[in-house]
């Protein structure tokens, strides 16, 4: 696009608008500008902002951005900005390169930074020891608070934070922490040892991803540490960190239960490729769940099919059909919802199956209860027919039971297995109430079907 | 239930247990051990601690914790808890509790606590006036780095953060922000007003909660400041916070989806009072969405009553309901999902109405076509009536693309109502879509109906 623009009058007009606009943007409008681009354009945007400037902003943006971008760069300027790169935000950018391109940009980085890389990337993907930065502040505890001081300043360029600093033995082991903020009230001639914390609170190096940032998020850190299992301080995990891995991981719930498929890695990269990527890439994250509902609804129909007897006598028990659907797949819906949600927060247990399983039992029976009885009185006067009424109101009772718990059995059933149990409910779901209420309801119909016709 | 227990003779073991067991617990361990308890047991657990650990402790429970606690203390250890909390804190509390107790608890406070506390109330809820904190730091321009320093060292112990300083003017205006990282690397006679960045990040006291959440997520800040129409710093909102809101959005918008109704204010309360809470409360929350459900299958089976005719002429022609309900259905929340997510994560701008719509009918017509052609395929062989299997496949075309828009446009038009968009969509897509499907396959069933019988 840009190409084409270039060769047509006005092209040096575009890059002139841009350049005066950038200039007196601030990191927002920057962004924001950056956004708005087609990809082409946001390379020359990129390359008409001050190297610095440059730098930051492309910290900031998505890694699917990060990525769209580096093609449009030479070899050279790519590695340049990698290089450039916080070591977290690096491994973040490369997890989602093709992995030749990952290869070569690794290989032309720096020794010292291709061997953090390296490290780094030895760790499972969404893990503590992925996602760390290796640049921390680790400080002697016999240092005073006034040497300390002076060799955070030495160290403040090239750490990510300096507003957490870490006590470790001459064997890295971790010791203590503290707070910037502590040591520049301390006593200018106490110890470290005598100044900071303990016990720290850290995470080990094959910690979930998510599980940190929930520890991060609940005690209000800024920071946590990362030990090996010798408790030797690798890294810190930071809270800008935190915040975008519990964005992905919501993302990530919302579009489970939605169906839709996780066939990319990152989040950012699956809703902007849902939204404006090709019909091909859409189609393999929406697909597979429709397919799944074709056989479930054909699966409902076998039912339907077998008590066609049933729908001739009386074509009203037809009527009903939707009803029965769709209050099962609420149900079943906000119960399933709730359980992953309350997992998630720290709300529910698994080790309190019982007591969780009953709560669930009498909410769906009670709600199953109340709709039963409605739309049975309102389905037997509708329809004339008193016993349609009752089978129609036992069925719910029935359907909305088993929905209840259901969305509560399959979840926790998946979590005790380790599938992630967000991405494989909403399906099952779906087809077990479909069939089971169809099967529930039509049974009522054939035992009173004698009596209705 | 603590009552009962000090009755028994085992009751001082309990104390004693949990005592030993809180004296050596860390910061993560005794929020565990707290969220363990029942309420009454937490209030004991609670004094049991040293004054400082209770009240940082006190800190990090959830809002509706918080209140339970609160409600097992004296008034006048309430109002010393209340006292000590910081004002955004105390804000967020105050909030969630009666009136008449918030009241009470707010006169009960010192002076200056009352009228910091009083500002913030004045903002609208979900503003960042009523979130921030105002407990930063300001500083002169004219001051030196050192003479800096030692200010944030004065103001240490009682701002809410001193790594994020703001340079305002006599007025209060606010001029410029740099970090302490910066002040500490900076040459201690360098004046601050050319050592301070500009232009700065801001926002206004009336912007909503969510948006301030997402700036200071998307430019990875500690903090932003808050400033009056005269653009007069008058407070910070700190990352903590702003991860708090986002999970809360990103809560809400799953429980929306699911067809929880939103009766209760905060996240917290409402995802363990749905848990745990009373049979009347779970039914407040999640009968509204099942009663919506139950007209709205009621009037699809309205639907299919004024088609009893083709039924009863073919019963093989209920075999394709559920089909065409889930199908519908499952395209539509994809649709919805995709669309509220995206205009949260900034990938949707609003103004590009035709684009999106245009892709989503793409989308929509692909999907529904190659669902359409399959299910068609094999209804037709299953039931050895090729035009049902022709209605079945057409009315799937035209309902899943029907589907795919609305997604698209109900959420739409909310968000341009002004109406919170994920709240209503669910209900009303799952109305729509379950009526105008069926009506479009019988539709099609009736045209084709001299011919199928």
């Amino acid at each position: 696009m840009l190409m084409e623009a270039v060769a047509r009058p006005d092209a040096l007009t575009i890059v002139e608008t841009l350049k005066a606009e950038l200039a007196g943007a601030g990191a927002i409008e920057t962004l924001k500008i950056m956004h708005s681009l087609p990809t082409d354009e946001q390379g020359v945007a990129f390359r008409l902002l001050a190297k610095d400037h440059a730098l930051a902003l492309f910290e900031q943006l998505d890694t699917d951005q990060q990525h769209r971008l580096l093609r449009s760069f030479t070899a050279e300027a790519a590695t340049e900005v990698v290089e450039a790169l916080a070591p977290d935000a690096r491994v973040r950018l490369l997890d989602e390169l093709p992995a030749t391109v990952a290869t070569r940009l690794i290989d032309a980085l720096s020794p010292a930074e291709r061997e953090a890389t390296n490290t780094l990337m030895g760790y499972a993907p969404e893990t503590a020891g992925r996602i760390m930065t290796p640049e921390f502040v680790s400080l002697r505890g016999t240092l005073t608070a006034a040497e300390a001081l002076d060799r955070v300043r030495e160290l403040a360029d090239q750490k990510e934070t300096i507003y957490t600093l870490y006590v470790t033995s001459p064997a890295r082991v971790l010791e203590g922490v503290l707070s910037l903020r502590e040591l520049l009230l301390a006593d200018p001639d106490a110890v470290l040892a005598d100044v900071m914390s303990r016990p720290v609170v850290s995470v080990v190096t094959d910690a979930d991803q998510e599980k940190v940032a929930h520890l991060l998020q609940e005690l209000d850190l800024l920071a946590v540490p990362v030990v090996d299992k010798e408790r030797r301080l690798v890294g810190i995990v930071t809270v800008d960190d935190a915040i975008d891995i519990l964005e992905q991981e919501a993302t990530e719930d919302l579009y489970d239960n939605a169906g839709l498929a996780d066939v990319t890695s990152g989040e950012a990269d699956r809703s902007s490729v849902l939204i404006s990527g090709s019909l091909w890439s859409i189609w393999k994250v929406r697909l597979p769940f429709l397919l799944i509902t074709l056989v479930a609804g054909m699966l409902a129909g076998l039912v339907i099919e077998g008590f066609e007897e049933a729908l001739e006598s009386i074509a009203a028990v037809a009527v009903f059909i939707p009803l029965i659907m769709d209050m099962g797949g609420n149900v079943g819906t906000q119960s399933s919802t709730l359980f992953a949600r309350g997992v998630a927060l720290g709300h529910i247990h698994m080790s309190q199956f019982r007591r969780h399983f009953l709560k669930e039992l009498r909410v769906g029976l009670s709600l199953g209860l109340l709709v039963g009885t409605i739309s049975g009185v309102v389905a037997g006067v509708w329809q004339g027919l008193p016993l349609l009424g009752v089978a129609v109101g036992l069925a719910l009772v029935a359907a909305m039971t088993l929905a209840a718990l259901l969305g509560f059995l399959v979840p926790f059933v998946l979590i005790r297995l380790n599938i992630d149990q967000a991405a494989g409910s909403a399906p099952i779901i779906t087809s077990i109430k479909d069939i089971a209420g169809l099967m529930i309801y039509f049974s009522f119909v054939s035992l009173f079907l004698a009596h209705l016709t």
